[in-house]
């Protein structure tokens, strides 16, 4: 059901302190460079297919997480915690689901040194365990709708694993409602899915097309899956978020039944929609570059790191003194959004490691610190202060020296500069590398080897073009785009088989 | 190694709506009623020993957490996360680890359709994984202190479960350091024990006593655990967090060598500490009464609950309007601790639902909303307002009517006295039973039946008098109590024995 990561290069174990593989060069390489040189995660290697996120990495999920959580909680969304284990009979239940999920169970055969009667399998996701708590919990059209959310862990036992992009174990949200009609279920897919869509752009720079899946691509057991889907640097599709119509599929499973007003019993109507960790891959492969990690301000456990420079004691306490007092300044700065449920303040760090100005530089862009504040005597003298954005762009080019009084106003002003610039470019390089062809020929010209582009073709609808395209050039098709999504909706004939088409779908490569 | 539980109460679903059956009655039932009554938490049932956390407990949780997390990252702690499997050799590799834990495992030996060649498990706390990551990071002095910390969920195949209490899945934290020596790793064991100790009493409004395990009660491979005891309200012992001093265990278990500064390569020396979903069953228990939950303001997901009375339309219409207002006002109200990393503001519900107001006054005391408002005409003729806190104390009797305008002052003053209150009644139960005993009889008569209180007693330091008391009684002994925590050290007579004791333990019933 899911495309499988295309690339030959396993999770490689290293410490940081090496190079970073240029992306002309070798991009998947890269992108593994990229992970260990910022120290974001590493692969377990001792359990298969996992990875360890490490801190840096993590301090991201979390600023991802409250970020969202809140968002939820806006749309009326509580918090809950179901079990991990899930009776592998619950599985079953569901047809198409049990077809899509049942090869890449992890079964739990033994537990408190006895043999189970009947073994549990790790939730690979929550729609059966939870349709089966909503059975107990719904009984009239007053108990709906239900809208919750569980922050958590699941597994797919998965045999080509990336970090992030694909990991057995991995970390993310589900939410789950029930509804008494499929209009109200159909609105919360599309509500959810504008949530994602909106902090994809707003919060990681990251733009999407938001689409609907085709039937074979669709999650199993849904009616419809809607998507957002973004575009790596090496012009492939990443599935960054989806939200489902599970129709009545789940609610007849588990007999999820209530009393509507009218005083029938009928099916509750659901919806699931979730992101994971895996967003972090897309935001490495959104904004990184050959130096290493780049994040967007909204995104960044750090935002400012302060380089002392110094030849002499007397010059290191000076330059220290002022350095610290910059500090000090800085992270009283509240950059919360208005309202938000968390309060943000600038993050700065002093590095005084005894160690060249030169390999400090290096080591923090790696990390993709977004503000770079050099501070020596020459600086003091002039009551000025070097920064150095981590990427150039129209708010900040190479080094500027910014006088000591316009110092606080001038970073905050880059800052949000600097969001907006990383979307701009995101947007520029997403235009550039969206086409629209109409022969096969130029079909095959653009996914020739390992590229990939954003491709809006005409398609006649079919599984069987569908699954011919995939065949023969390992390209799928990511979405059917919603009304302002791709080119504006004209008829035209199948880029395969000639026929029909009302609309141009978006086609790609995808991780 | 761990107390089980002792009730018979196996627990039990149901339907929130029922009664709660008073304390007196029947303690262990009354916990359960108030979980259920309160929508806490719901039994799993199809997945044993597990319950479901429902939005209202939940929430405490998110409480709990923040504020928690705010603290550790304050003392230098970073989040990461690590797998949820365990290669099965891991575990056996320190052997005091492996006889506490083998029995509770739960084991995954199948995955992606396939028997695994080595079965994992599925982890009962992260010593294991994270010692062998830690082997692989720490290489010189430089690299330490090591300083992590994991939210995640764990498995304990438990016999006997109770919700919140002991379940075979739970939400925890698990922190994770090393150090270069053996007294920074003490240090850490108690900074860390001093953080649990001051959330429990400064947030949860429940006093602990700090102490160290005896050597038949630590850590399953630690050198010595330091705990956290609470009292709840029938005497018996909460063990609500500890912090173990590791020592060089893992270390060697897991070959975590470092360079010294003088150039020789050492094992470090390690601690872990932890606190979990547990601390929910200790809050309910510490201050719930016969009318349902009660939550002390910082941890409440509700602070306020409007509660409209009307007779007629036109009542109602203005009424509404007034309520709206109020709540309004509330909702603008910051309570978020100075320089907090999270935002508070006032929750406040106003519960319009088409019931009678004593029916809703009897729902939102069962959830333990701290403060009711109450509002009517009359209410609106004399420019006040109806104020009923959760629960009687100075600052607030009985329902008092407030005038208009001292309303939102009287509010904040209101919900931090409540909070002071609360920990003020926990401190004067704890204080009420705790008591010295000198003599073997009065210790059987002070354990008669299931009756349990603080018992500070002499003890000659042997595990054999130790297991003689758990044996007798199922008493046991809680901790050695740090300085200031128990009675004046003197010496005296072992209880049992009458051979010489330099101090007094603490000694009771747990859960």
């Amino acid at each position: 059901m899911k495309p499988k990561a295309s690339s030959e290069h396993e999770d490689q174990v290293g410490k940081a302190g090496g190079k970073i593989t240029p992306r002309a060069e070798d991009y998947p390489q890269w992108y593994q460079d990229v992970i260990r040189e910022a120290e974001m995660a590493e692969p377990a290697k001792v359990v298969k297919g996992c990875m360890v996120i490490k801190p840096h990495g993590y301090a991201v999920w979390e600023k991802i997480q409250r970020e969202l959580d809140g968002r939820f909680k806006a749309t009326g969304h509580k918090n809950a915690y179901f079990p991990l284990l899930i009776p592998q009979s619950f599985i079953t239940k569901e047809a198409e689901h049990v077809e899509g999920f049942a090869p890449e169970l992890a079964v739990v055969t033994h537990a408190g040194g006895e043999k189970l009667d009947e073994p549990y399998v790790i939730r690979p996701t929550s729609e059966t365990v939870i349709g089966y708590f909503f059975s107990r919990w719904v009984d009239s059209y007053r108990d709906l709708p239900l809208l919750m959310n569980q922050w958590a862990n699941v597994m797919r036992w998965e045999k080509r694993t990336r970090m992030f992009l694909r990991t057995t174990e991995f970390l993310w949200q589900e939410g789950h409602t029930a509804h008494a009609n499929h209009q109200e279920a159909q609105e919360e897919v599309q509500r959810m899915l504008g949530v994602y869509g909106d902090f994809a752009e707003e919060v990681m720079a990251m733009p999407v097309i938001r689409g609907v899946k085709t039937e074979s691509e669709k999650f199993a057991g849904a009616l419809q899956s809607s998507c957002i889907e973004a575009m790596m640097q090496d012009g492939k599709a990443l599935q960054a978020g989806t939200s489902h119509d599970l129709g009545q599929n789940f609610g007849k499973a588990f007999n999820v039944q209530f009393q509507t007003q009218a005083g029938n019993r009928e099916y509750v109507w659901q919806t699931s929609w979730g992101v994971s960790t895996r967003l972090i891959g897309g935001l490495i492969m959104t904004h990184a570059d050959d130096a290493g990690l780049v994040l967007p301000p909204r995104l960044a456990p750090i935002h400012v790191v302060i380089v002392p420079i110094f030849r002499s004691d007397d010059e290191r306490s000076r330059v220290m003194a002022a350095a610290e007092r910059i500090k000090a300044e800085l992270v009283d700065i509240d950059i919360s959004p208005p309202r938000a449920r968390y309060r943000d303040f600038l993050e700065v760090v002093i590095d005084d490691r005894d160690m060249k100005p030169g390999a400090k530089f290096y080591d923090w862009e790696r990390r993709g610190v977004p503000v770079r504040v050099e501070l020596g005597p020459k600086d003091l003298e002039k009551d000025q202060v070097c920064v150095k954005m981590r990427v150039d762009s129209e708010a900040g080019k190479g080094k500027e020296f910014i006088p000591q009084a316009q110092f606080i106003a001038t970073i905050r002003e880059r800052l949000a500069k600097f969001q907006d610039a990383l979307l701009a470019a995101a947007r520029a390089r997403l235009a550039a590398r969206s086409v629209e062809l109409n022969t096969w020929d130029e079909f095959l010209k653009t996914f020739a080897g390992e590229q990939s582009s954003f491709a809006w073709c005409h398609w006649d609808g079919t599984r069987e073009t569908e699954a011919r395209i995939k065949e023969q050039t390992r390209a799928t098709i990511r979405c059917i785009p919603l009304p302002g999504q791709g080119p504006a909706p004209e008829p035209g004939q199948c880029i395969v088989t000639g026929k029909p088409s009302a609309q141009r779908v978006l086609i790609a490569r995808a991780y």
